[in-house]
């Protein structure tokens, strides 16, 4: 059966809140540097006060793989948890006037729509502190089966095994997308999220509930508790049938068990805010996967879409990644 | 009596929606270009489904010039109505994160907090949708006499016509402040706007409730219903003790019935968004006035603002405005 859907995301529906800062702000908050740090509701409220002017945009790891993903042409869908508040209504909007089919039923009441405050320092680097809110309640009766078995890839982000139960959700969902032939994606997200579940998500791949992974050298470094990005490199070939690690302005570097390609990265004038940046390389990738190019293409396209987010404030694409790719001379 | 802020700033208490359209997309929806069009909830409503993915920043042209002054370094305050929604917490976040004073009481149920949809277009034009919301509700209870009769300069947008008990709070600010010594201003907003006040404001100049007027060349001529700019400012030269009116890359001219300057416009290298482009002049020629600064030279600050604001997406200051007036040479 033809996919309806290209790619179905499933994530953390999280708006971003969105303000510059400098590196002693940081340390002065006690904000791990480049990292996903989960805040509870009075260290978000805390915070908040703290923080200079901000803006806000629709966020969070999937959700902006998705929005990438129908940027490049993709039919893609998306499942994720808001409330049904004001910050719930933006992150609906943005999702669906990209693209994006998402009908996941929005909370009633409380907990409020997910937001993450996001200090940029003047490196671009993005230092994160995550309301989980309302994506605390999403579970297996969010995942629509019809939708998940008419997906292509089922892609997920490892930040879902915060939330309580959602893992459930994506279990579920791996078991239908298989039983239907298709591919599970995931991303290992971040590497302290990687410390707090590296068992449960090598046992993930290694029983082959995933077929994709994204992850960057922090991660991998991470998930194989190892210094060597070489060591780990030779241990995720070994654990899932395809892994796309990332290296910043080092490009990526896609293995399976046949294969092995290094890929530049695209060249970049100013990094003016990484977030977002692993998400849009994910989207590329995958983009590739589904149209049939080659893996090292596809990396250059993950590359492509990567340099675009981190040109400019905010975790989404600002212009038609389609157009970016038929410039590229990529897809010649 | 020391001035304990250098200046209130009252207005409409917006967050802004902004999203890039081309010129067919304001033509299909109907709306007029360069203008604030005023929505009702169905019609704001069926807007933002046509609207693509947008971003919020606060937003309010008096909100805006108030975070201009405080990007300055004066001691400013600002008056504004919000409900206590999520909108109106990052409406109140913003404004005093930037270190405005803003107690303005919240509403504590509907209308929920205003919102404007800004579309902006491939030449950096914004067209503006605005909801009013609670800005509906905001009264002479608002305001507080004590810190009228603190403030320098009592300043105030003409949009505050369009709700309906606003010009209240207005004239009973205006009698504070004067009987306290102090100065009043008011920009003229928008040419539609002043279409539908145009007999209240020329009374509000001709009987000095106001003493400072900030205007654009096609309010002005609006004002005046002239096609002649020259025999706009002949005529505004009578009606009050100050204008300053606004050019675009022609600079500004300030008159008075004394003095006449012409101040060009600061370089610009691209237009982005001429969002906030009014408000901050206004925020910069204001800041002039409180520090003693010749005329010509509160143009120059404001149009050093003005530049700012137009080279970015959003419509507050995102360096600071003290700094970039340090570097200028404007205050040697």
């Amino acid at each position: 059966m033809e996919a309806k859907y290209d790619v179905l995301a499933i994530g953390n529906a999280i708006v971003d809140v969105i303000a510059h800062c400098d590196d002693d702000f940081l340390v002065k908050e006690n904000i791990h540097k480049g990292a996903m740090n989960l805040v509870d509701a009075q260290r978000a409220e805390a915070l908040y006060s703290a923080m200079g002017p901000a803006i806000e945009a629709s966020g969070g790891s999937a959700g902006n793989t998705a929005a990438g993903l129908a940027s490049f042409g993709a039919k893609t869908a998306y499942a994720g948890k808001v409330a049904s508040d004001q910050l719930g209504k933006i992150f609906t909007h943005d999702i669906r006037a990209i693209g994006v089919h998402f009908d996941t039923p929005a909370l009633d009441d409380t907990p409020p729509t997910a937001r993450s405050m996001i200090f940029v320092t003047p490196d671009g680097e993005r230092s994160m502190n995550t309301f989980l809110g309302a994506c605390t309640e999403l579970g297996p009766e969010d995942i629509d089966e019809d939708l998940v078995a008419s997906a292509g890839i089922t892609y997920f982000e490892g930040y879902l095994w915060d939330p309580p139960r959602a893992k459930d959700a994506i279990r579920r969902a791996a078991e239908i997308s298989h039983a239907n032939g298709r591919s599970v994606a995931m991303t290992l997200s971040d590497p302290f999220c990687v410390d707090r579940y590296r068992n449960e998500f090598l046992e993930l791949m290694r029983q082959g509930t995933v077929d994709i992974v994204f992850a960057n050298e922090s991660e991998l470094k991470s998930l194989y508790q190892t210094a060597s990005f070489e060591e780990g490199l030779d241990a995720i070939r070994q654990d899932c049938a395809l892994a796309a690690v990332t290296r910043s302005e080092r490009g990526s570097v896609i293995v399976s068990r046949q294969e092995n390609h290094h890929v530049d990265a695209m060249p970049v004038e100013k990094v003016v805010d990484t977030t977002g940046a692993g998400d849009l390389y994910a989207a590329g990738f995958l983009f590739g996967v589904t149209q049939g190019f080659n893996m090292a293409d596809c990396g250059r396209i993950g590359g492509l879409a990567a340099a675009e987010v981190i040109q400019h404030v905010g975790p989404r694409p600002q212009v038609s990644l389609a157009d970016l790719l038929a410039q590229s001379g990529i897809a010649d």
